[in-house]
């Protein structure tokens, strides 16, 4: 078989801030969609590892911290100029020396190249996964994926949930706060929740939000002020949004940080309240789905794919084809034009 | 028997920084010393009460929160505008018409006022005290008082300590501090503290820290580079402090917050590192030791005076004579100038 084109997107330049006010990353320029490199799938050296076919890639708000200046110390490791990006995303095993992975198997993981083939070295950090029927594969590195287990492993590790209190949810129409509206619903809780449009809003109360309001036309203060206080908060936001949270938290609250979408790209928005934290006996638990998984993987595989599929816990996805759409659907995630949890179809089976 | 004085100490003023560029509280103007009121000692009425002559009181770092107006609302009672300081405090019953009070049984609690005999309605909010022959009551509203349960049992209850792992602790040389040092130290950790002399330096090393430094002429983030990285840090700062140990805290780090003296006379300092919770696993927890006593006051009664005694366990005061000393011993421990433990001594047996 003669080579074929191993389409990729590459990591071209850290996002600066020259073109629009703030630096948010710019399809075409932080990130560069190319058709240069040529594969040959039957002879190409696997060196002991595996080559796979990639399916579906995700695309996460915490792909921007990975596209920083290597110097920059973060949680994650940063993109590397000139290579492809490396993400959550699902492949197909085309051929394998190692003797743990058979062809026709799926693998997934967070270090999926951003490219439509990839000879991987072995299975660190990958798991086999397997598909429910009625799930599309799409759905593995969205809620039986990676925002899928934050919510759910977050939840049960640190909410201390008991029926009959009151949750705050932010960024509630995305893939993690969605899941979490509907953990604390199961849960027996009143959820208040909050989203950036009017389309959100409609979203979170049909997956069961009590009160859902849109951040943006309406003040935070004034509904926890008239709805808590609240016993929860799951925080995706950060700055000012925390600070109130914080103000209405109750006594003995729990605040579960998850991530900070308003400071990604703009800069972190100093917080105010934290005085607050010793007068209410507040406890406050940084998320990160890597120190949990070990602990809870078994069971969410074994409960959340077959409630998916069931449609006990609902679902919604943005799906764009193809990989050149890359660049603009992190840009879309990054200012949360996107209107579901967003993921690439890079090739069907 | 004829009246006597009954000498107080009246909430005058909030303070309101007019006079310094900053509103600490004023003697004689927040505070004052008053001499006009009589009482009958064997005649006044206790209306099923019974009456206390004041022995001791504390003067606490928490006490300036209460100096405020009413409508602001915090995690403490504000004081009465006229009407004495309330605080910690030992006395001894002189008469008693409850059936629980028997004459020459001591009594602890917060809400002692400051003043030298008073009339009290009932134990709700009181203890009894027994004291170990070996120490003086002083010591029952210091290191065998709240702050020694704020530090026993916040670091009980939160820190999760681990022999061999590595803690900051903020105004080590206050109560508080000094017993968490010592407590650390005795659960086998290495100790980073810090404080703001050259004396309290020499005092936190006496008692077991490790690493002992002066935070005004000594860079705190150069010594958490160095010596670093913290599993656990003891906050009683906050501010830019708080921020710089949540940059040196290690992954699955605990961040204990118990007050912060940075902030009640100047206002909080922001914070700008919240985001790093998610990424390094932090547990934040607020101590209160108002919602922690009915779990370990037994435990701490039966432990720590007997240490205190034995000299295991180290303590300092600052012992000052006479309610009359009162605003001086609150502005010396509002501006840090206080060399140990404040402690008014109102009365011998």
């Amino acid at each position: 078989m003669a080579p074929t084109t191993n389409a990729r997107v590459l990591f071209a330049s850290i996002p600066k801030g020259i073109h629009l006010a703030v630096d948010f990353p710019i399809p075409g320029e932080t990130t560069v969609y190319d058709t240069s490199q040529q594969i040959d799938l039957e002879h190409v050296p696997l060196n002991g590892g595996f080559l796979i076919k990639t399916l579906v890639l995700s695309i996460d708000p915490y792909m921007r911290g990975r596209m920083r200046a290597p110097e920059t110390k973060s949680y994650s490791t940063p993109f590397t100029l000139g290579a492809p990006l490396v993400g959550y995303g699902v492949g197909v095993v085309l051929r394998s020396e190692a003797s743990d992975v058979a062809p026709g198997k799926y693998v997934y993981g967070d270090s999926i190249p951003h490219q439509q083939y990839a000879v991987l070295a072995n299975m660190d950090g990958f798991d086999f996964l397997e598909r429910n029927p009625k799930l599309p594969w799409t759905v593995y590195v969205g809620a039986a994926g990676m925002p899928g287990k934050t919510a759910y492993m977050g939840w049960k590790e640190f909410s201390q949930a008991k029926k009959g209190e009151t949750a705050f949810i932010t960024t509630g129409a995305g893939q993690v706060g969605s899941m979490v509206i509907q953990l604390a619903k199961r849960d027996g809780l009143k959820v208040i929740a909050s989203a950036g449009s009017e389309e959100k809003v409609k979203f979170m109360k049909s997956i069961g939000a009590d009160v859902a309001f849109n951040y943006k036309t309406t003040d935070t203060r004034e509904v926890l002020a008239r709805e808590g206080p609240i016993d929860i908060y799951w925080d995706n936001v950060g700055g000012d949004i925390l600070d109130a949270a914080l103000e209405h938290a109750n006594i003995f609250g729990r605040l579960l940080m998850c991530g900070m979408i308003s400071g990604y790209n703009t800069g972190y928005a100093p917080n105010k309240n934290m005085h607050l934290t010793f007068g209410k006996s507040l406890t406050i638990n940084g998320i990160l789905v890597f120190h949990l998984q070990q602990k809870h993987n078994a069971e969410f595989y074994s409960k959340i794919p077959a409630l998916l599929a069931k449609g006990e816990l609902k679902y919604t996805e943005e799906v764009h084809r193809g990989l050149e759409s890359v660049g603009e659907a992190i840009l879309r995630v990054q200012k949360g034009m996107n209107t579901a949890k967003t993921v690439i179809v890079v090739a069907e089976e």
